[in-house]
């Protein structure tokens, strides 16, 4: 099942000026993923790392929702009759979908509407930025369906956004958390009416496709790397991460630029 | 001090459906800790981890408070004249009470009225979730009494429930946190009246009892776990636990019910 | 660099009952920084450590403003043109200061009004309280001069702080957080008009400082030396650093004058 493609048309990819959308689309069913879906998202995240025309990533679901996770019929029938080897397969192979998601140097922001849960909320805790609509429903529903709140890493990642404490209520319940929750807790940087959602996460991922992008791409490691370092271990790789950033021409630029009153304009390099 | 137990009384052990409600009983004295008290609580804690009979706990106190801390009289007095080895004793007994707590597979609620402070918060603070009253009033005041905010864990947990500023606000100061202050921070997950307090807390927590429970343990181990793993490991680490959880009977029962349009019964297992 | 002075005046050092009030005091530039301040910065916190007449520390700007960072004619302007390892001598010493800052025993506390951006706002947010006022305007606005968020430890303490989705917010786009966002996340404890400000945050160093001074230095040495440590470690860690806190006079202060109805008065030792 890792090796699997997404069906023609179940992923759009569209490319617009350094900035792709990502697009969940089996709108019918509210975007729910497939094995052939998460190999290739996993896959399409991890080229990332070595694209150089791309510099923001927007993803998103189509028909007014976000994602409903993992296809009840095509995903949790198969698991339920699976022998261990197949069931780590699996597991792993979502797990790396959310490592790529971090790996790479793109920042990766999430516009939610409607249902975000399951698979789904896990993909908008693994992005950097998270905008999400005011009547968005997002639920970390693993108990549900029986199993634990420990998916593709949310016991490590959701309590570093929202809290220990409130993840907790969130994991162990598998409750909706409400936009307005969302937005309180720290999870959604923003909440925007769903006509402008794309628009303004798109705005935001266009402003920082043109900006310092290599530096961009260093701060999202370092936020990677720091996730577990002493206080002074990583003060010390930030010493060495940013005179790195500071041989770079977009430092130069922007020096020059303030010298003559002007915007600099970054080139990423 | 280290193998005493509560006199009769000062500890309720209230099992009713798979959930056990511990009530610190000493409400004239605002349900202070003792020698005895705090080797019992360890010892009832450390019991859970091999009780299949009880699947959620819920821990308050007695009269309207949840507790005023380890008692003046019976604990700082003797303290202010122990040897070192003495003391070392005592302070990892405490720490021995919330590594009990946090251990115990089985989600615990703290429900907190009234006065909770020094120990009393800490308890609260290592529980999983915490419903308080709008009248609550939470201490961490043990620089009050000439002491350092580092008592049995709280200045590695308080931060990750509130955020590093303001515990070490509550730390530095010893200052009460308001209710509202609490709810608004993420200490508390829920403010209810106190009239409602204990039966909401026993709701969420039969609701609990009462769903994929060896999964509910697998959660709460993996938040223990992966308080400092690397992303990448935590990552790993879930895939893991979930994979176990995804041969537990529970799953197929979910999958099951969801096929049938039923609501899942879960037994544990 | 690294062994430069401030010039005479652009550090004010007041000494006052325990208490040193530091000022940044440039305010006709809104008290940027140069090689020489940060030098000198970091060897006054450096000092502290071994200072046993200073109990407690207070950092602010004079005139209006906190900080506008790196200077960008003395600071940034040499920068561009100079080579990796003189680069690494700077980002260095400036996290020198951030270790300095978090490694004397004392208390900091951050009183902020206007301008606090780049290393000023790494200033506010490596001290342990922060007080702002409704207008103050806080921004870590290293990508705007080309450079990655990671500056001097802020890829790792601000998440803390803030939690990861609004510290990523701030860090990648470098956009001013706003005194009532910096308020509601937890980055400032407190907003204060600004009439008021100094002398809040002068009347809470005050109120530390003659308080278990001993044991406040062992609150802040935990709270960073636990920032990385397994739950468990933590709570050994603490048994031990509060077993030592027992053998303090302070305590048996506080002790005694409970007894007696008194409030105690602590020396801290």
């Amino acid at each position: 099942m890792t090796s699997q493609k997404a069906e023609p048309g179940q992923i759009l990819w569209d490319i617009k000026d350094r900035v792709v959308t990502v697009t969940l689309n089996r709108p019918d069913r509210k975007n729910p993923l497939t094995f052939g879906i998460y190999a290739d998202l996993r896959d399409r995240f991890r080229a990332l790392a070595y694209d150089d025309q791309i510099k923001a990533v927007v993803i998103t679901g189509a028909g007014g929702n976000f994602s409903s996770g993992g296809d009840v019929h095509e995903i949790i029938g198969p698991l339920t009759k699976m022998d261990m080897p197949h069931l780590l397969e699996f597991t792993r192979m979502t797990g790396d979908l959310v490592k790529a998601i971090r790996a790479c140097p793109q920042p990766v922001i999430a516009a939610v509407d409607g249902i975000c849960v399951g698979a789904g909320a896990i993909i908008a805790m693994a992005s950097d930025l998270r905008y999400g609509t005011p009547d968005c429903k997002t639920a970390f529903l693993f108990t549900r369906v029986g199993l634990a709140g420990c998916d593709m890493g949310a016991c490590a990642i959701l309590p570093r956004i929202i809290g220990q404490g409130r993840a907790s209520d969130l994991l162990f319940s598998g409750r909706i958390m409400r936009a307005e929750e969302g937005e309180r807790w720290g999870f959604y940087n923003r909440l925007v009416p769903a006509a402008y959602l794309l628009a303004e996460a798109q705005k935001t991922a266009h402003m920082l496709a043109h900006g310092p992008t290599f530096a961009h791409g260093v701060t999202k490691n370092q936020l990677n790397m720091e996730w577990d370092m002493s206080l002074d271990a990583a003060i010390e790789a930030e010493a060495q991460a940013q005179a790195i950033c500071m041989q770079t021409k977009d430092f130069v630029r922007a020096y020059e630029a303030f010298v003559k009153k002007e915007t600099p304009i970054f080139e990423g390099d």
